[in-house]
């Protein structure tokens, strides 16, 4: 079972103290929240769309928060807690577990880096750094960044000026352009008038070797899950990325491209400027996905789309001939 | 008559003073620059565009500056002031109420802020402050943020790091998230070959309660009007707010959307990532936009619609199938 | 032969070293890297497409990375270098002149300024300045700012806070506001599956005099040409232009624009909100483009286009009825 290195565990907790309104034959521990695949014994999870029925058939978890309807997906093993919100029920669940995960508090561990500490390290001036961060050798980091607590940066790192970087975790050979702003809290919420609830965010952002991120993109952490840059994927300038978006390897994420929630992509997907990906969507391997497209449904392996909605490119073609 | 607390007025002049060309009979004293609907005894308004007639019809402004074809519209307690362009004779006039504002020159004032002044307040590192910034109870402010002279931020607020903001109002409980740029000149000017005439921006940004704005936005205060974001509406990630733009409570803003300037939204407003709205549009209550949108016109109440150009959600389906 | 300020030229090599698979009668000297258009003699170019045909065949480069078909278009004068992908040799080449120039490592020269060395300069608080910074008399810079080794600042220049300037050359009276990021590596590099291998980018930010650019831009600097903003041209907030882009004077880039790389922009140009134009495309004089449109071919003077693709305003006023 993996730790959350970024946010203090409050549990466990008898599954009774977490829904105070049910009742329980069963009143089994809960250590951690983790989303349908990665649950494991003992975690609570959560299933709200019938698209991860296959991940919830075969959820490890001791206890799912679902709905009715939903809720013969789940394999014995797994006791179901329906409520008539999932989202909201998860929302109060996790910030049981993890209290101070709704909003993005900033880190007051902060200091300039001990250079004892990070012996191989270069800093720029006036970089912060939080408890228990760790880098590799020979990274550089520029001046003014921000790093805060548990951030784990590769070797070989080049970490531009005016970064701010937290709940993350960077491979090698990563380098991020001055302005970036990774791993805060993403877009989720509860509206609620008055007083929206915001939803917790206990995911991190994990970004694999040789990634390379222009300047001034946003990359949210994930909610229940991680938000995944895939090794050798490249990003340019004021990028958007959403909680919980998986890109593979080998990307190109042309300028201003914008991902909703949850989407992911395969590997050697390419995509113009100004492109915007729906929430939820699935992009195969090989996509090339045209400039200022906006993308609504899922693209299989290999095809090459554009247009607002995108479409085949041989169908966008013939669209703009007859207009 | 409210005072403008981030830009010394130099007035009041007689009107005389300030359009040296024209001839009045009655060289009445001039305090202030409001809207047509801000403004009262003693102020200078502008009218300069046929939809704010009934707000002209109505303002307690005692002179006006308009063309021939709008004064008829004005009341007879406000002095028409005709000239050929309006916007250039109040950029003019403006400058002389308020001489620096049509550049944001960095404030000299700003100090690491005092901990005796601000007792109940926590500051990350390399915070700076200008003079007489007013800072709420239990309010957390990131490393690296800068906060110009005067702005207000209510209690329980967080703000991140890296942030700027200048010639704003917080409530309570607001959270901005790191890298955003609130308050700061908007675009607008008058466009002459060699060196456009910088439009004088002297309003502000107020920010409601409760209201979120994620990473990396930009929100540009008022012109002579004010920008405003209503209580419990949250922004995503690298949204772009022009002057003047006015937003409802409870309203929900995706990634990288943007408002051009003078737009209002309505309550309950609900916005996909990348759409963007036009200049001087008025969008209902309740209404949803979807992501990618470019609307270019009024939206009534209760609509649902999208596409470049925005129609009916309906009708962007049947062409969508058509096509 | 313009010298690189911001890059140390390596340089000279013989041709032979530069290109040690292939064999040369004549083993010339090579001073330096440059394009089709500035390369002088004793310089190595590259022509890669076609639509630079005149340019090829006006080059005074000594040498050219070009392929088998392109190369009898250049004159006698200059030794064409037969490869398979010329953007690869190149870049091999550029990076033997110039060997840092592929990521942006953090400038190590950066101190707070002295003030006997700028003294007519007005400095915010805990600015970062490199070596060799010019700054011309009451240029104002704001808070948290870094201006890395070379940069160039021309008087009465207000630079904002929390600004990122490298690379750059900026004329009088510009003025940038907070949250830019000037100057950096465009988004150029040879997909290689495993590790990419980053395009060097050895060339400048040029901003002429009187230029404005608000909050929150991202101007890339040029691979071996250079990025230009005209005079008295305005970009406002979010605006991204990508490496090797070229505007003239007086032009109007409303917020969120976005410029591939290499594309250029006449004088009096003006872009409405969140418009995108594709890589090295031409776009004339006086040209309006709409809010929102995608331009992806060239543009002629004075036309007025609108549309994803952009069409002429006429013809895109025509399709919207039709639908």
């Amino acid at each position: 079972m993996l730790k959350n290195i970024f946010f203090k565990n409050k549990g466990p907790f008898n599954i009774q103290k977490i829904f105070t309104k049910h009742k329980f034959k069963n009143n089994i521990k809960i250590y951690d929240i983790k989303t349908l695949d990665q649950a494991s014994k003992g975690d609570l999870t959560f299933f709200d769309q019938p698209n991860y029925k296959s991940s919830a058939a075969n959820t490890k978890a001791s206890a799912c928060i679902t709905n009715e309807k939903l809720s013969s997906v789940l394999p014995q093993s797994c006791l179901p807690v329906i409520v008539p919100n999932v989202l909201y029920s998860l929302a109060q669940a996790t910030i049981q577990f993890y209290p101070n995960s709704d909003i993005d508090y900033p880190d007051d561990s902060l200091k300039n880096p001990n250079k004892s500490k990070y012996p191989s390290v270069k800093f720029g001036k006036n970089v912060f750094v939080g408890q228990n961060v760790k880098i590799g050798k020979n990274t550089f980091i520029g001046s003014n960044t921000v790093i805060e607590h548990d951030v784990e940066i590769g070797k070989n790192c080049i970490i531009g000026s005016q970064v701010f970087l937290k709940n993350s975790i960077l491979g090698e050979s990563v380098v991020i352009q001055s302005g970036c702003k990774i791993g805060l809290k993403g877009f989720g919420f509860i509206p609620v008038k008055e007083k929206n609830i915001k939803f917790p965010h206990i995911g991190k952002v994990i970004i694999k070797d040789n990634v390379e991120i222009a300047s001034s993109c946003t990359v949210d952490r994930g909610s229940i899950d991680n938000t995944i840059i895939g090794e050798n994927t490249y990003l340019d300038n004021q990028v958007h990325v959403a909680h919980n978006v998986k890109m593979g390897k080998n990307c190109m994420i042309a300028g201003q491209v914008g991902f909703a929630g949850s989407c992911t992509l395969g590997d050697n997907v390419s995509i113009g400027g100004q492109a915007g990906v729906s929430g939820h969507l699935k992009i195969g391997n090989n996509v090339k996905i045209g400039g200022g497209s906006g993308v609504v449904k899922n693209i299989e392996d290999n095809a090459v789309v554009m247009g607002y909605p995108a479409v085949s490119f041989k169908q966008f073609i013939k669209n703009w001939r007859e207009n």
